[in-house]
């Protein structure tokens, strides 16, 4: 008993953790559809005699939405060393979730409230062919071969502080609509196109709003002036499309001088390649009348 | 009447199809087990008014196998233009098996007996660090780095025409074990080791006892004479490890001087690339002891 008693102290671990969105209505725990919160509670909790498990997490992706470094943190009481708790969890979880690292940290560190910054990639796959081994992860858009420097165009003008109404959807409890981009970059390589966006947070349905329109301005279904006009006015009823979900990654988040921000400082999405196969026709010109 | 016998008129089609083996128990119909042939014949007869389909592909792959570009032909009555076959079988088929090209194909072409080669791609993920993204397609070896230099030195060999009953699986009809290895390479990227291999034709299992003994190889667990010995004299029973299937990729069939090498000549796979996160040790020095 008393051996016992000595080996168990209260930790705070942190995780690094992947999920295929699909499996999953999103991280947040939910009555009647599964979560990825609920998931990994209820592995942690087989494990560790502290009882109720809470998670916290840098991000909580919607629906549908995947993980490639999604940084989470709970306390625990067992004995499991920290640098174990990765396998340990890989044992019991499903293998849509992966536990890829899991670290001992102090107790003032916060996965959610000491992250600095957080990062996404959307992926699409711009190819009148389609590809079994991209549908999982990627957005097929098959008719236009997209204009990317168009929608390069766009994303001077996001850098910075600014007030994001046009692209949160309702239903979130926000109170205002204020966030830091503080990088956001589209490049093409082969058939697939890659919009990575990092923000110090994001709003409700924020990055498929976003790329939501950079798709219609890459596809010239309107102008870079109704894409500025739309957003800085905070039009939000003028943006209807949201990009899919399954496209969406979320890839990393960033912390201030701690151990985790050196083992989180490399991605852990891998990139695809395909070379260009078919490529659909350039869009018509946008025509203002 | 009249016209619609007009319009019909027989064909041969060609299919440039994509699979997930995982979720097919090989290409080959069998009796009890979803095969991939069972599903697409049972996908053309249901768009096709000829009666009962035989479907014929360059390889057939095993159980588990994918397919990034296996070819296949069928003969058909209808008036669906051949290159609606695709988008029209893709309605019909399960979301794991993906028709990318079809085309029209004289009927002195046969997808099996006119094609000169075959390719495969294996890949391996060499990394302490489990990834959930590549889990499906690649094998995932975490123990030891891999020696790619010493596994790169044992490919010159293999190259040509020889009797390779030393990776032949049993159960296999065919006559002998000749066959010509055109060209095969090993390449290190990142964390992924890429192996491809192109020849006339492949015994029952032959990638992946191949495969099997690189890694041993590479591991260092017997010496590069040991695997010379062993293929050169035929002791298939002292080669006991199969690669596992998932890592396995048909990627190509060729032909002579036809539409279709034109069309294939590009690569359905994607190429994966994660740059390197934590190696495993080195493995300890092969002792002949």
């Amino acid at each position: 008993m008393e051996n016992t008693f000595q080996d168990s102290k209260l930790r705070r671990i942190a995780l690094v953790i992947q999920y295929d969105g699909a499996s999953f209505s999103g991280w947040q725990r939910q009555k009647n559809n599964p979560s990825i919160q609920e998931t990994l509670e209820d592995a942690i909790e087989s494990l560790d005699p502290l009882g109720p498990c809470k998670t916290f997490a840098a991000g909580r992706t919607d629906s549908g939405v995947h993980a490639a470094g999604q940084v989470v943190h709970f306390d625990c009481l067992g004995t499991i060393p920290p640098l174990r708790w990765s396998s340990a969890l890989n044992g019991r979880l499903p293998k849509t979730i992966r536990v890829i690292k899991s670290i001992d940290m102090p107790f003032n560190w916060h996965s959610c409230y000491s992250a600095i910054y957080r990062r996404y990639r959307y992926t699409i796959h711009n190819s009148i062919t389609p590809n079994l081994f991209l549908d999982k992860w990627t957005w097929h858009r098959y008719k236009y071969s997209l204009d990317t420097s168009i929608m390069r165009s766009a994303l001077d003008g996001l850098i910075g502080l600014h007030d994001f109404s046009a692209f949160q959807r309702s239903g979130s409890k926000r109170i205002n609509a204020l966030t830091t981009i503080q990088e956001v970059h589209i490049q093409r390589e082969g058939d697939l196109i890659f919009i990575e966006i990092q923000a110090t947070g994001f709003l409700y349905g924020m990055v498929r709003l976003l790329v939501g329109q950079l798709v219609g301005l890459g596809e010239h279904r309107f102008s870079l002036d109704d894409f500025e006009t739309r957003w800085r006015n905070r039009r939000r009823k003028e943006i209807k499309e949201s990009a899919p979900a399954h496209g969406l990654c979320f890839l990393k988040a960033g912390y201030k001088e701690s151990i985790l921000s050196q083992e989180l400082n490399c991605c852990f999405m891998p990139k695809f390649f395909i070379s260009k196969a078919s490529s659909p026709p350039i869009p018509p010109q946008f025509d203002s009348l």
